[in-house]
């Protein structure tokens, strides 16, 4: 059996699953808001035990445990530098070494957007398509390509669909840079207009659906609620996340031409297969090659395929599924 | 020895290389406004029998010819379909086998961009690189991607970089679509723009210095000389051209993130090296890598590349210099 842990932005998702990715045990723990990294690897090891515990097995009897996060990556040293959205995460932290302190097995790590477009790609709604885009629609949209079967990734920072310009001179966005994809359709960015706005005198109930789940963020099932109970501020900047989001995954698609695209994230999932839809509506009118657009699917292995695809970095030849190649 | 003819929105360049790749002979002519693509395939025919003339080579001795055509290409067909920016090119074309005919030689058939740009990272500015995205302004805005030595065209319409948006609800492309780079920084779209204030009355000398050089639009030596004689609506509308392209390169590349970019194209070759650092100058804002930007240099072909990059759709492979990979 082996682990796997998806650090997000807002839950450390474990799972330890079998040898053909059946999962076996999983937890989910908040990540922490205060603290630094220290705190965070805490929490993930406290995610994973308690997914090892599910399943029935000690942590250090797994083959290992793959880690997928956000931030620059050295899987050679096993460390993290600049994970934004994670507190105080701006230097280089050696992960690796204190999760493999703290659970008694090895640890690999790899880009959270990659391991689960990976996931996807070999064991979900990509297994048809020999090239995709994965679009991870949450607190940032993050973007992981799989090109005739492989990852593409360029000199290690390709993929960043979220940062693509969809409106020169538009709206500030988290990274500091102006008019990305993210600043209109990342969940961070759509809870700061929010606030503003509340601020300002809109009236809107994301509030108070928020502090009724007892959240101090607009969560993915926040945002929902408020959709579903036809609130207007929650539909306008859901709408604004929409188009942006055809233009700037059209504008990716126009360069890639790729057979799918799968939507993933937190938002994505959770909004599901009639966003999914307007997602490709939305793009529509900005696709080159309009006669023949993508397939665009909601991620098939759901919240739980980030931390399937962490697992995937540690499974041994054997264990991996072969690979769909032309 | 081996023939190639670049077809352009406003001209056709034949050359006929011998098998180091160097040019022994080159003819240019201009593109038909009108008539419709027998027309085109004319005038292409001339321009390689000229080409061949001053090669000393009759064109039926020659291995091949090799075309660069915009518009959708079916190499196995030889056939052109949709060509825009060319006369009355909406259906389908033989343009191999009406070629063949008037030379008296086999033809192959590819995308212009695609050629120019394996033609760039072949022979000339990517050589050093494995991967690249070429960046081609002129009428329209093309983009050809080599990802470790190979082209990638996705489903076969790939690299349309011209029509990545840039500003949601922007202004109207050739391409009917909003916002895309193109409708900013295509020298056909900054044609009509400038046409149209001039008609409102917008001072500009771009019109008397087309008509002064025998011409009917305004080609990238007009801009260049108006750009010489500070013309404030030429200056106007290239920088928002530059500024365009700025953030839809970035945007690609903060997708693709390869090693190099490469500037061609009527425009991008005659402004050349001052434009190419202006291009990363307006890219940086809108790059996520920004600590690694990538390298950005002017086509070394020049104007010839798209015309040597069709002849090497013809070259046996002993005369394909071996191709940079990892």
């Amino acid at each position: 059996m082996r682990g796997g842990i998806d650090l997000g932005g807002t839950k450390i998702q474990a799972v330890v699953v079998d040898d053909e990715h059946t999962v076996r045990g999983e937890a989910r723990v908040p990540t922490p808001t205060t603290g630094g990294p220290p705190d965070v690897a805490a929490s993930m090891a406290d995610a994973l035990q308690q997914a090892a515990q599910a399943a029935d097995v000690e942590p250090g009897d797994l083959e290992g445990v793959g880690v997928g996060s956000p931030g620059e990556i050295d899987p050679g040293a096993g460390t993290v530098t600049s994970a934004r959205n994670l507190p105080d995460w701006e230097g280089t932290f050696a992960l690796g070494d204190e999760l493999s302190g703290a659970l008694h097995t090895r640890v690999a790590l790899g880009n959270d957007v990659q391991v689960a477009t990976d996931a996807e790609a070999l064991l979900g709604a990509g297994r048809p398509f020999p090239s995709l885009l994965g679009v991870f629609w949450g607190t940032g949209v993050g973007g992981g390509i799989v090109l005739e079967g492989k990852p593409w990734t360029g000199r290690g920072a390709g993929g960043e669909i979220g940062h693509v310009v969809v409106k020169r001179n538009g709206a500030r966005c988290t990274c500091g840079r102006k008019g990305c994809m993210e600043a209109y359709a990342g969940r961070g960015s759509m809870e700061l207009r929010a606030r503003g706005r509340h601020k300002r005198g809109t009236k809107t109930d994301l509030f108070q659906i928020m502090r009724d789940r007892g959240r101090t963020r607009l969560t993915s099932g926040v945002w929902a609620r408020a959709l579903d109970r036809g609130d207007d501020l929650a539909i306008e900047l859901i709408d604004d996340a929409v188009e942006a989001l055809g233009a700037g995954v059209a504008s990716v698609q126009n360069v890639l031409d790729v057979e799918a695209i799968v939507i993933g994230g937190g938002l994505g999932i959770r909004l599901g297969e009639p966003y999914a839809r307007r997602i490709l509506d939305a793009m529509m009118p900005h696709l080159f090659n309009d006669d023949d657009p993508p397939v665009v699917e909601v991620a098939a292995l759901g919240d739980l395929g980030g931390a399937i695809g962490a697992a995937l970095l540690v499974a041994n030849s054997h264990q991996r599924p072969v690979s769909v190649s032309l």
